[in-house]
This record gives structure tokens, sequence and C-alpha cells, in this order.
């Protein structure tokens, strides 16, 4: 079985590689990422996922990761800014509070030794919080306009300059803060019998 | 003045950078880290910090970064393991519980503008649990043996494999475990009137 990362996200990347897994990126652009009312803040990105998960035409043998990571704070879901004016908004927002960031994962793939070629489908949810000391305008504006954090939902990186100076505690996964949780990816894996894509087994 | 990391560690290294400071690595070989009995979890690394502050001869406006890291098991001390069968045991033992990894820094400079030559020094410790989900015999020996955590307190890098697909939960700083509380650092150095370090306030 291969796995396959449908992610555009440089750190989905490197946090799958730090798993000891090898996979091959397959991406596509302008995926509606819309969802609708009323669903819960593990429901939205795991309802994303599947949605990325449909955009995919899968081979034989193949395991499907589709994975969205959003900030979710007082209620709000917060996205990827539009500009740099919205990204300092957002870190106003963020500071002196604490928020959650949820990553939602599904994995699709083919059950092997089956009659019909139905694709199987395993969705979960990882939960973390993340509290931020009180921000001066001055770090957000440094931090906005040497880091551009436009590409990231509520405006930072945890694994940026803002998240060293910024982050007093989080409480949960720091993998899945940075976009994938990959202690419970491996876990739902080892539930799935896909062992054979772990290093040591695989061996 | 000009910061001076005294530390062999590439991790701290790292972090240091990562807060955008720069600073210049001074290091001394086969320094006692021994303790008295009697210390608290949080008292300890503090005390080996200061302990390897007093190593160092520190010039005129310098900042001397001192640090140990410790982790901590139902009251006892896992220290770094002398060789692969006592990694295996210390990972043994931490696999399925809770401990917690505290990081002591000492911070020592020269108080500007004052009339006599003392050093001031200022000492904190930032405390982080970390849970392990139930690590198998073949995870165990896999990492052991393909990552050789020998130089690491606890026997575990919690940026490495093992910490992929073994840590379930981490409350309090990521970077406490890796070997800096960062986020802690930059807070005391602001106290501590260091403002001009920091990189926007430099400039």
């Amino acid at each position: 079985m291969r796995i396959v990362l449908a992610s555009n996200s440089p750190r989905r990347r490197e946090l799958l590689s730090g798993l000891g897994l090898e996979y091959e990126v397959r991406t596509l652009q302008g995926l509606d990422e819309s969802y609708p009312d009323g669903l819960s803040m593990e429901e939205i990105p795991q309802y994303i996922s599947r949605k990325k998960a449909a955009a995919y035409m899968l081979e034989e043998d193949e395991l499907l990761i589709t994975a969205d990571t959003i900030v979710w704070l007082d209620g709000e879901v917060l996205g990827k800014p539009a500009d740099e004016e919205e990204a300092r908004q957002m870190l106003r927002k963020l500071s002196g509070k604490t928020h959650q960031v949820i990553t939602g994962v599904t994995l699709t793939y083919n059950e092997q030794c089956t009659m019909n070629n139905e694709n199987k489908q395993h969705s979960f949810a990882s939960v973390s919080q993340v509290t931020f000391a009180q921000l001066s305008d001055a770090e957000i504006d440094y931090y906005v306009t040497h880091y551009h954090p436009l590409d990231k939902a509520g405006a930072y990186g945890i694994q940026e300059w803002i998240g060293y100076i910024g982050v007093t505690c989080i409480e949960g996964s720091y993998f899945n803060v940075m976009g994938l949780p990959v202690q419970r990816l491996y876990t739902e894996m080892k539930k799935l019998n896909l062992d054979p894509l772990i290093p040591f087994r695989g061996k």
C-alpha cells in the first residue's frame, strides 16, 4: 500500500516524514473549503478533510491522507487572513487568550481482498489548546512584517518567531498545532491494520 | 550587550536562534553537574545552571545564558542513559505515563553603570508535563537503535521519531521540553530591561 498525502503544506510534509513513513504528495488547487452551518469545532475540519478526499481519484492499494486545520476562538473560526491588516487584527484577538486548534484528518483507502472496489474512509479530529501572552503592537507588527503569515489559519505559525516569544502554554499535541496530529495518526493507522507502512514493521 | 550561550546542545542553539537573537556560543567540557540532596524538581536544574555559570569568566557587557534540563518521573530524576540498554529501560519506565520535564535557566550579566564590577544573576525554571502512549518493545528498540539518544535526559528527544509516534499530550511549553523555555526567557529578559537585545527594539 502506498501513502498519498494530499496537502500543499510544507509543514504537513515535514510532520509525515517525521513518522518515518514514505509517501508521495498529490495536490489540487482551488478546492472548495466551505462547510455547512451548525457543525461543531471538531466536525468542521473533519468535514473539510472529507471534502478534500472526495476530489481525488484513488488507485488500487493507495492510502490517501487529507487534513484541515482550524483556529477556534470563543466560538468563532479564524481562517487564513486576507491581508496583513487582517493578520494583525487576528493576532490582537488571540493576544492574552487561550484558543483551540483543531485538525481534522481523513484516511481513505481500498480495503484489500474485498469483492467490490469501494473505498473505506475513517476520520478523526485532534484538539489542542494554545495560550498566548499579551502581545504588544510592536511584536505583532514585527511578526507580520517579517513572516507574512497569510497562508496560516489564525495568522500564526507556532514554529515561527511569534510561537517562540508569544505562546506561554499548550495543552495537547504540539504537532497538531503545526498541522498534523502525528501521534494520533500513527495510532489510527495501527487500529486500521495499516501497520506494514510503519517503518520497523514493514522491514 | 552581547549574549553568550553556554551550551553544547544544538537544540538550545536552534531555539535561541528562533527568538531572533544574535549570540555567540562558548562551551566548557567536563563540568561537574552534581547537586545536593533535598532539592525540589524545580531547584535541581536551576542549581546546575548556576553551577555552570560559575565556571565562566564574563567580559564586560556580556549576558551569559546557562541552562539544564531534567526529566522527573515519580520523584526520580532520569539523567542521560549510560548505554543503549539503559536507554531502553528509561523508555519502558516512561511508557504509558505522564512525567515532568524541567529546564532551569540562569542569566548572568554585569549591571551597567554600577560602580562595582559584580555580576547580577537571575534564575528561573519552567515545568512541562509530557504523556507517553504505551510504547511497544519494538517501538522502543527501533528508536534506540536508529536515534542513539544517549545525549538526552530521559533517553528521548521530543522532536524525534519517538516524540512523533509516542507523545499523546503535553501541557506547558513544547520548546521547554526540547531544552529551552524560550517564551519565558524572552519575558524574563524584558523584565530585566534587556530589551535592546530583542530584534525589533534594537533597531
